[in-house]
């Protein structure tokens, strides 16, 4: 395994283990100043955008996140990873947990100091009960 | 604009068009053998799925697709772009047209002979009347 892909996957490792302890200040650590995030149904989001809506969820819910590498690719200055993602979101207010699941595809720049952060998101994850025939 | 943002330029109007002329044979030309497509709340797709589900797609309905580029990026050996994607599906045996919206990140690799190919792509594609809360 190349230095790159071992940087790459213990990025991943990272980051999903910030997401679940709400750490955004690690989390904006790892991602470009120019980020975007793409999810279902909803306008991109800037490294901003990302903030406001990672807090508020951290406020209102208990948020785990299970994800698997399926592939990771180096391309020169850029690489690119793929993972299915299971986020199970227990409000903390009471009531059911409501469960998501789908995959992810993350693009990463190379800095010059040879860190990767990540520069581009987008996340296919619906709720397993989502009521209309996209499955 | 350089040659490969021209180049990239092109091969999403191509795509687009061939998408909406129901040209499967044009858009394996222009995908790679190991190309993965994301979509909400579905399995990711190789070439050989991607070609199922878009013949049946097409006997089923008449699909138009409107892509706004709103990024081109050149990495090297890499490319992604981000556009944002209005879909509107129209069944052949009557009814209503369904509306989906939402945008897309698309990974191309070069070839050897200067070529771009489509490696990767997700889309947050959603029904504009999907009843669930996520917007």
């Amino acid at each position: 395994m190349s230095h790159d892909e071992r940087a790459l996957r213990e990025l991943h490792t990272v980051w999903i283990d910030a997401v679940n302890a709400g750490d955004l200040a690690l989390l904006q650590t790892l991602m470009a100043d120019d980020a975007v995030f793409l999810n279902p149904g909803k306008a991109p989001l800037g490294r901003a955008e990302f903030a406001v809506g990672f807090s508020a969820a951290h406020q209102q819910a208990e948020i785990h996140c299970v994800s698997d590498l399926e592939e990771v690719a180096i391309l020169g200055e850029a690489a690119y990873t793929l993972c299915r993602d299971s986020l199970s979101v227990t409000p903390r207010a009471g009531g059911a947990a409501r469960d998501l699941a789908g995959h992810r595809i993350t693009i990463y720049r190379r800095q010059p100091d040879g860190r990767w952060l990540l520069a581009r998101d987008a996340n296919t994850l619906l709720p397993l009960t989502a009521p209309f025939g996209l499955r």
